[in-house]
């Protein structure tokens, strides 16, 4: 390993008091095409192994920028966590013969507690374990390992679903800080049957302390059916 | 597994201005024997798996109380970074044949450019893989797995480095907000060769944000040779 990378930000607007919960979905569509033309374009260098795309909003969410913006940023070697998950999916394939995340969307759309929405092509959830209150999954409907390879037009309703997500989110939580992650698989044709790309949204709503770097364990005070709920009923 | 486990507060001074750094050195070594007697109780309990003593310090590390407290939690199941720093640990050991940590502390007090103090039995450290500005590990010179079989002697020099490394980084960082956690074996008998107890000090001078949710590394902005540099010179 060498000391390679990029790190790269999305200006997401020109307008400073504009954020993705206010721009047009036009405009957040646009976003997430730039995401993936960077993606496909820094996986072009074969010294990068792994391409993140995360989002800071707010001081305790660690944005050090007001204006709305994400980063992308691309590693010599693939993180540690996300390691951890595609290890983790893969051996529940093994056991099982199906995808972990195909099986989370069929059970919690029979179920609908944990939904907070949908639409054609993905659903939005607050996952069984949450770590934060109000952590919330968007996942497409349809089996993927990568972001950087759907039709045009999903992007629309990924779109559509995050926009919808961060405005319920913003009207329950009153503008909280938060981050999201983008996690999707940095090689696709080895993951393509166990692994299922998402995003994950972590408002910044409680601290991460001793009992937290002691264990890698999170105490969550909200239940994540009560936290769907509240989303859900969010005009 | 089942749901239960211990969460008990150690209140360590009955004065609600003190704190560990003001605090005389025979209360500091109190408050490790404390620490001590109740993992050794809580230790026989055989449902109780792990015993963790951390300290939040300060509203930005996750203290909800100002009165200066540490708190121990027992739980039913060895957490996930207690199990990656053993496993890691005694891959080490059955590679090389020695304790990562004894090789650690030889190879610092040699070098000495990361080295904040030292006393007979212990020595206090900025790590070379440091994660957060002016983390500091305080190790005990001699290899043992576990914190709660030492000699009553010992506990007097934890408290006394303990305290001095609070009170260095007091004086450089300005009563900064901080966890503590000790990092000891639940199995000091499978652990004995390849695991070093020791102690864990993060000032929360940055913020955890997307890139370290999204991949497990660290962004440190101040090099460990500068921060035990300052952690030296202050009187």
């Amino acid at each position: 390993m060498n000391g390679v990378g990029a790190h790269e930000v999305v200006v997401e607007t020109p307008r400073h008091e504009e954020t993705l919960v206010t721009l047009p979905l036009k405009n957040v569509k646009n976003i997430l095409l730039a995401y993936r033309d960077r993606i496909i374009d820094l996986r072009r260098d074969p010294r990068l192994r792994h391409v993140l795309v995360f989002k800071n909003h707010g001081v305790a969410a660690g944005a050090s920028l007001e204006h709305s913006h994400s980063q992308i940023i691309a590693l010599p070697i693939v993180p540690k966590r996300v390691t951890e998950e595609i290890e983790g999916a893969k051996t529940y394939f093994h056991y099982k013969d199906r995808c972990v995340f195909c099986d989370i969307i069929r059970q919690e759309l029979q179920q609908k507690h944990r939904i907070i929405t949908e639409n054609r092509f993905f659903v939005s959830i607050a996952p069984f374990a949450s770590r934060f209150p109000f952590e919330t999954w968007i996942l497409p409907k349809t089996h993927s390992p990568d972001f950087e390879h759907m039709e045009v037009s999903q992007y629309e309703h990924a779109a559509q679903i995050l926009s919808e997500t961060l405005n319920r989110m913003n009207r329950v939580l009153t503008d909280p800080p938060y981050n999201y992650v983008i996690h999707t698989s940095s090689s696709p044709e080895i993951d393509a049957d166990h692994y299922h790309w998402h995003i994950e949204i972590m408002p910044k709503l409680t601290k991460v302390a001793g009992f937290e770097w002691g264990t890698g364990f999170y105490i969550n005070p909200t239940p994540p059916e009560e936290a769907a709920e509240y989303m859900r009923e969010a005009k």
